[in-house]
This record gives C-alpha cells, sequence and structure tokens, in this order.
C-alpha cells in the first residue's frame, strides 16, 4: 500500500504540469492519457523510486517530474516516458519542458514517437514531434512510403508552417538531426508581437490539434501495425536502438542535467533512466 | 579528331550556361572548374554521343546540356555529372536548371557532392548544396563527426539563414529529404522586392562564396580523405548507392524529363545515364 500510495502521488504530480499554460498543459494531459488509454492493458505502473519521479535542486531553483511505464512481455511498447523540467533563469524568467515519448521495442520495426515542448520565455516555444524511424529509411524505401507517405504525415508539417509565428528550427544538434524522420516537426513559435495571448492561442488552435492528429498516425500506423521481423532485423533495430538512446542520455540529459540539477541528483535520476534505455 | 572536335563542341556547349545570369554563371564556372581542375589526372573525357550532350525537345522549346566525365580506376571519383535545363514556361517565364554533382565510388565512404540551383522566374531561386552521407549516420557516428561536426559544415548553412531573402526549403519529395545530409543547405530564395538585381547579388555575394567553401571542405575532407574501406562495408556502399542513384533517376529525371523533352528525348538521355548510375 505504501509502494502505491507513493506511485499515485508521483504519478498526480506528474500529471498536474504546474508550471504551464493551461493550453499547454491540456495538450499534455491529452496527449499522456490517449497514448496511456490505447495501451491501458499493456503498460505497467511507473516505479521509478519516489525521489527520481519528482526531484530538484539544492537550492530548490529547479524542479522536474519523470514518469515511466514499461509494459508486458507481449506488447510491442518497450517503454512510455513523460516529464517536465521547470528552472527558474538567472534572468528572471523561466525554462519549462514537457515531453511525452513512447519506445516501441524490437518485434516491431515501426517508427518511435517523440513530442516535446520547450519554453524559454513567455513568447518563444520550441516544438519538436516526429516519428524518428528505427531504421535507414534508404535501404528500406517501403518503410518511408508506408510510415511517412502513405499516411501524410508531411501534411501536418506544411498545416503548422503556414502559422505566421512558426518558422522551422534547426537543432544545434547534428546527432538530433540525424535521427529525426524527414517529416519531423520542428519549429520555433515566436509571438513577440502577440504576446502570451497570442502563443496560448497558437497552442490551442495548432499545436494542439497537429499533436493529436501526428500522435493518432502512430497509434494507428506504427504502434499497432503488424509487422513481421525476422532474426538478422532484430538484431539490427537492437543495435540501432540501442545508440540512438545511448546518445539521446548523452545530449539530450547529460548535458543539461548537471547543470541544473547539480550532479548528484542528476547522476541518480541518470542511473534510473538508463535501465529503461538499455536495449 | 572527330570524336576530339565533338567532344570538345559538347564541353563548349556546357560551359557556356548560355541562359542563366553573369552572376550564377561565373559561380557554375568556377565549380566545374574547381573540381576538374583537383581531379585532373583521373578524369577522362566526355564520351557521351552528341545527341546526349546536347538535346532539345521536339518544338526547341526546352534545350539542354549534360557532361559527365568517369575517372580511371585509381581514382575515388566514380563519375563527376554537370548539366544545365533551359524550358520555356507556357507563362511567358523560362525555367533553369543549372547543377554540378561529383559521385564517389566503394573504394571509399566519403560523402558525395551535390550542387543545384533551379530558377523558376527571375526572382525565385532553389538552392540545393549539400554532401549527402553514403552511410546511415545513426549507426556511424564517428563519420558524422569527421564529415559534418569537424569540417564545421552547418557554419555555411547558419550564414545563409541570415540573409533576409532565404528561407528554407523542404522538398515535396521525402526521399530527397532522407538523402541529404544533416548540414544540406536547401533554401528558397525570393526577392520579390529588391528584382532582379538583388537576386543577382545575393548569388554573387553570399552563394558563391559558400558554395565554393563547401566544395573547398568536399574536396578536401571528402574526396581527398583517406579511408579504409573493408570487404562487407564496400558490399554495403554498392547496395546503399545503387538505391539513392536508382531513385535518384526515378524522381529527379524519370518525372519531369519526359514532360519538358518528349518520351523518346527523355529516354535516350535516362539511357545514357543509366550507365553511369549503375554501381
Amino acid at each position: 500500500e505504501n509502494q502505491e500510495t507513493h506511485n499515485n502521488q508521483g504519478r498526480s504530480k506528474f500529471m498536474d504540469f504546474p508550471f504551464v499554460s493551461s493550453a499547454q498543459k491540456n495538450l499534455m494531459v491529452d496527449l499522456v492519457s490517449t497514448l496511456e488509454n490505447r495501451f491501458h492493458t499493456q503498460l505497467l505502473p511507473c516505479t521509478l523510486p519516489s525521489d527520481v519521479q519528482y526531484y530538484q535542486s539544492q537550492t530548490a531553483t529547479a524542479q522536474a517530474s519523470l514518469h515511466i511505464r514499461a509494459a508486458h512481455n507481449d506488447s510491442p511498447i518497450d517503454f512510455v516516458l513523460g516529464s517536465w523540467v521547470h528552472s527558474e533563469l538567472p534572468t528572471g524568467g523561466s525554462l519549462d519542458i514537457t515531453s511525452l515519448s513512447a519506445y516501441l521495442n524490437s518485434s516491431t520495426d515501426a517508427p518511435n514517437f517523440v513530442f516535446e515542448m520547450i519554453r524559454s520565455s513567455p513568447t518563444m516555444l520550441l516544438l519538436i514531434l516526429d516519428l524518428p524511424p528505427r531504421k535507414d529509411l534508404v535501404l528500406w524505401p517501403d518503410d518511408l512510403k508506408t510510415f511517412y507517405e502513405d499516411t501524410q504525415l508531411d501534411k501536418h508539417r506544411q498545416t503548422l508552417e503556414r502559422v505566421p509565428e512558426v518558422q522551422p528550427y534547426f537543432s544545434s544538434s547534428l546527432y538530433i538531426r540525424t535521427v529525426s524522420s524527414p517529416t519531423a516537426i520542428m519549429v520555433r513559435v515566436l509571438t513577440e508581437n502577440g504576446g502570451v495571448e497570442r502563443m496560448e492561442e497558437i497552442i490551442r488552435d495548432h499545436l494542439d490539434p497537429i499533436s493529436k492528429q501526428v500522435l493518432g498516425i502512430w497509434l494507428d500506423h506504427c504502434a499497432c501495425a503488424k509487422r513481421e521481423v525476422g532474426e538478422a532485423e532484430r538484431a539490427y533495430l537492437k543495435k540501432r536502438d540501442g545508440l540512438i538512446r545511448n546518445k539521446t542520455i548523452e545530449i539530450d540529459l547529460g548535458s543539461s542535467f548537471p547543470r541544473l540539477f547539480g550532479p548528484e541528483v542528476a547522476n541518480r535520476v541518470l542511473e534510473a533512466i538508463k535501465e529503461y534505455f538499455t536495449v
């Protein structure tokens, strides 16, 4: 019962998204719920230690919630990871990151799901929304067709591109560009003129429906697709997945986490995450 | 001697770039010369039939020049391909494409070189400038470091991005996006306000130096790099190169060529190109 109480507390804290606007919170809660409801019977509860489900820096200027759910052995899902990070900035503002990603296991070769919103000011937001391929699409053009062309994924990127405040965003990490798909949505939203109200409007009217549609494509055409994966291909997927996960930890978490939370906390969280990221 | 005369005529016609502005012609001639001079002793003369080195549509509304030079067996170069295409548009304007690409053979795993300018109006230009990788950079992160990070290739993309008339361009072909590198320069230049003079200025002051610098990186750090390629890797390169070349013909040439030049001419040219594109 103690374990259950602790899990429920961790989960409430995660789903609370206490530092982001109502439009962003609504979107996050919707995405997490949609994904969890679809795999309801397959997902296990989050069993991270409580000081990893919620953690903060020594001076409490940075705090974060992390929620990882593994799946039953017969599920195509390896694990689902959700998180938020809030950090006060020396400039007076704050940095807020909310993310949701889903990693498939090597019983399927379908793409993963990645969603991340990074807000470093009330009028600036980065969105990364992608179904990163798990195979080299140059060598597997049929997969390009199945997962990216036939699903008309690019339509959603094009729709978003037409919003005047939205500009393509190029990650400074070439590795992040390399692992992304040809239909990856990587955009910077700037509402300096319209202010925080316009940002809220863009999240509600554009980012929200587009993100849900892309998640829908992933659920219907990737996560739930029946795929035949042979022995050799399974080994290939394990190798490629493993490389990507290691690099993701290294780039995404390894560098910014110690800076935000101090080496001790960062290390504790990274060790807990690594257990899931090992293929 | 007849053969030599015919080759010289084909070459003059190619290097003449008769339909593009002086800034664009200067840039093309410089790029072709720089590449050819570096591999002077390795490149063979162009031996394409004269009706492939220069060809036109039945009504002469479209004309084109094609120049392909293979290399000696001990060269890392497989072949160098240069071309221009000029086509009158029903709207009264014209479509002009000038391109230069260099394909390496499987004695090296270094990236290829691709340069293409597509101009469908005096104030609109697409530029594709890339060193497309020949291996899956996710599986070979060392290659990402060697060819793309250590060479600071992205600096040039960033420089160009700061020109106000320059916008990122997303090819409608997901395959073209897939084969491109993480530092690919794919941009649309629009000078509706500044007109054709401003376009000329942008080509001369921005596209020209950047293109030369990227070619310089390719020559120094890719084409001339000493690389160890084992048996298995060579087979991998042949397979991947072969797939890319087939798709390139299919997408880039297969669809637009018959439309511009009619099926008979298009077929003659494609058959000649295929000989080089077969790995």
